[in-house]
C-alpha cells in the first residue's frame, strides 16, 4: 500500500475514528486503525466492536492495499509531522514508513485483513437532522446517563421518532432528562437505546454547522449515521427502556421563574461546601419573591438571596446541587422556569411548550 | 477584624500568597493565610518556614485585628465571589463572615497570634533588577536545577553578583544552565544558593514588566525580594556551590549552527519513540552541512536530516533528548551555535558572548 496525503487530512481523519478506539481491551488488532487504500478512495476505520467509525480522507492512492496501525502511536505520529504532503508506504513485512520530506517514521503495523471492518447496515427511512441540532440535543441530555451498573438499558438513551419529531430521552435514577426537536419531514415511528458512549462520540465529531444534515437509519440492531465523509455505526441497547410519560405530571404548587444566571452562580458556589466526602444539599426556600439558597457542612456555611417571580405556595426543599447545574449548564434560556409540587415531589424545569423537560429528585431533609 | 476590599484585589492578593503555602505539612497554621489588618493597611502572608510571601492590597479596615483561614478554602471561596465589594469580619468565637450584597460565606479561623510571620531581613547593599529580566533568567535556568536527593545544594539555584552582572547556575547531574545578565549599578560581590522552590514561585508571581524593578537583598540566611506591594523571602542553602568554571571549556572540534525551529521539531518528534521505559538516545551524525538525528526503540524509529552551517570535524554522538529540548524550549534565538569536542565530552550550547552557556552531557551509544 502506498498513498500521499496532507498532513491536514490525516490529523482530521485519524482524530474522527480514534473516538472508536477502546481503551482497555485484550484484542490487539481492536486499538489499531485500518488505512485502506483503493483507486478511488482512502479510508480510516476504526472498531471497538459495538461503535464502529469508518471516515474517507483525500489523498492519492500510489498503491493499492489496507494496513493496520495502532492508533495512538499513528496519532501522535501524524499530530508530529510537518504541515506538508505525507506518505505512507507498507513493505511486505507490513513495516510501514511515514515519510514527508527529509524526516522518515518507521513503525509496524497489522495486515488490514486482520481488521473487522464496521457491519453495513440497511438502509431503510433514513432520516435527515442538522448536524447542529443533531449535537445540540446530545449534549444537552447526555449528562444525566445512567452508569448502566444497576440497569444496563440506563446506559442508553432513549431515541423515539414518531411523526416529525425526534425525542431523546435519558435517566439514572435520580433524574431526567427530555429534550424533543422537530423534523423536516414526517417519518415511520422508531423505537430505540442508544448507547450513550456512541451518542457521546458523535456529538464530539459532528461539526458546528446549521446548515447540513447528518443522515440517520435506524435498525432492530444498530444505529448508522452519516454526515460529510463519515460513517458511524453503533449496536442498539436491546430491551425497552423506562416509561417516563407517566412521571411527567404537569401538576404543581409553585411555579418560580428566575434569571439562570444568578441561580447558576449561586448553585455553582454552594459546591465549594458539598465536595466529596461532605456531600450536603442545597436547601432551597421561596418565600414570595425571593429565593434563599443555602447549604452548610462541616467546611463552612453559604447563604444567598435571589429575586424570583412566584406562583402558588412558598416551599422549603433540598437538592443535590451538581444534579441542578447539570441541568442549569445546558441551559439556553436567560430566564427558566421551575415547577414544585411540595419538597417530596420532583422539581421540573421545562419550557411552556415542553420542547425540553427536566425532572430533578429532591432530597430528604431531616 | 473587619475590611472591606474589591473581589480582584482579593484574588490577586490570595493568588500571590498562596505559592507559599506548603502542600503537605503537619502544622495546619501553616496552611493558613494571615490577613492583618491595621489603621493604614491590609497585608495578606503565607510562610512554610522556608519561603515567606506577604503582599499588601487596596481596602478599607473597618476594624483592625488579624485571622488566619486555611489557604485552599480562602482561594476557592474569593474565587467564587460576584466581582464586587467583599466584606470580611470575623467575631469574637473566629468564626469568618465574608459576604457581598446578598450573599454570605460563613468559614472558620483560628487567632492571627497563632501565625508566624515572615522573618525581618536586614536590607544591605540591596540590588535592583527588572522584573522582566529577573523572571526570564530564573525562567531560563530553573529546568535543571537538581532534586537535592543526591547533593541537597543541587536543589539550589547558585546566585552570584559580582560588579554589575548577575549569574544563575543550576545543575543536576547530567547538565549545566547558566545565565548572566548585566545590571543597571556595581555591587559588592555575593554568592548565594537560592532553593529552587522559592525561584520558581518568585518567577510566576513576579508581573511582566521591564520598567519596573525587583529589589534584592542577601544576607547569610535569607533572600529577600520586593516587587510592587510584594515581600518575599527564603531561607538559603548553606553549603558550598559546585565549582563550574574549571568544566566550562571553550575549546571544540566541531561547531555547528542550526535553525533553532528545526532542531525542536525534530527533536519533539523523536521523543514519540523514546518515552519512559523506553528510553532511548537520539543519535547525532554531523556530516559536511547535514545534520542527521534518528532514533531508534521497540515503538519504532525515525530518520531526519536538517541543513546546517558547520566548522570542524564530522562527529556521531548521543544524548537523551528531553535535555536538549529543554534548552531549546527556552531558547529566543532563531539561530543557535553547538558546541563538540568528541562523543564522550560535552555539547555546549552558547552565545558568543556567553550570556548564556548550556552543557549537556552525552550517553554512550554502543
Amino acid at each position: 500500500m502506498k498513498i500521499v496525503c496532507s498532513k491536514q487530512n490525516l490529523v482530521n481523519g485519524v482524530s474522527i475514528v480514534s473516538k472508536a478506539v477502546p481503551n482497555n481491551t485484550t484484542m490487539n488488532i481492536l486499538e489499531c486503525i485500518l488505512i485502506n487504500a483503493s483507486k478511488d478512495s482512502i479510508t480510516l476505520t476504526a472498531n471497538d466492536m459495538d461503535l464502529g467509525i469508518e471516515t474517507m480522507i483525500e489523498g492519492e492512492t500510489i498503491i493499492e492495499g489496507s494496513i493496520a496501525i495502532e492508533a495512538k502511536m499513528l496519532s501522535d505520529v501524524v499530530r508530529k509531522l510537518p504541515d506538508d504532503d505525507i506518505t505512507i508506504e507498507t513493505n511486505i513485512d507490513f513495516e510501514t514508513t511515514i515519510s514527508c520530506g527529509e524526516l522518515v517514521f518507521r513503525i509496524s503495523s497489522k495486515p488490514g485483513d486482520d481488521f473487522t471492518g464496521i457491519p453495513s447496515i440497511e438502509k431503510n427511512d433514513t432520516i435527515s437532522v442538522s448536524m447542529l441540532t443533531l449535537k445540540d440535543i446530545i449534549s444537552k441530555t447526555i449528562f444525566s446517563i445512567g452508569s448502566g451498573d444497576v440497569n444496563r438499558i440506563m446506559a442508553g438513551a432513549h431515541l423515539i421518532i414518531k411523526n416529525d419529531q425526534m425525542r431523546i430521552t435519558t435517566l439514572d435514577g435520580h433524574r431526567i432528562s427530555i429534550r424533543k426537536v422537530q423534523l423536516k419531514n414526517i417519518y415511520p415511528e422508531k423505537d430505540v437505546i442508544v448507547p450513550g458512549k456512541a451518542l457521546s462520540e458523535i456529538s464530539k465529531i459532528i461539526p458546528f454547522d446549521a446548515d447540513k444534515d447528518v443522515s440517520i437509519s435506524l435498525t432492530n440492531t444498530h444505529a448508522l449515521f452519516e454526515f460529510d465523509t463519515t460513517v458511524v455505526v453503533s449496536r442498539l441497547i436491546d430491551g425497552n427502556y423506562i416509561s417516563v410519560d407517566k412521571m411527567m405530571s404537569s401538576d404543581y404548587e409553585t411555579k418560580v421563574t428566575v434569571s439562570k444566571k444568578n441561580l447558576f452562580d449561586c448553585v455553582d458556589r454552594s459546591l465549594l461546601f458539598s465536595k466529596e466526602g461532605n456531600k450536603k444539599p442545597i436547601v432551597i426556600e421561596i418565600n414570595d419573591t425571593m429565593m434563599n439558597l443555602s447549604v452548610k457542612s462541616s467546611l463552612g456555611s453559604m447563604n444567598e438571596k435571589i429575586d424570583v417571580k412566584k406562583q402558588g405556595k412558598d416551599i422549603r426543599i433540598g437538592f443535590n446541587p451538581k444534579f441542578i447545574l447539570d441541568v442549569l449548564k445546558v441551559m439556553d434560556e436567560e430566564e427558566i422556569d421551575m415547577y414544585f409540587v411540595n419538597s417530596k415531589a420532583p422539581l421540573y424545569i421545562k419550557d411552556a411548550s415542553e420542547s425540553y423537560v427536566y425532572m430533578v429528585l429532591p432530597v430528604n431533609l431531616s
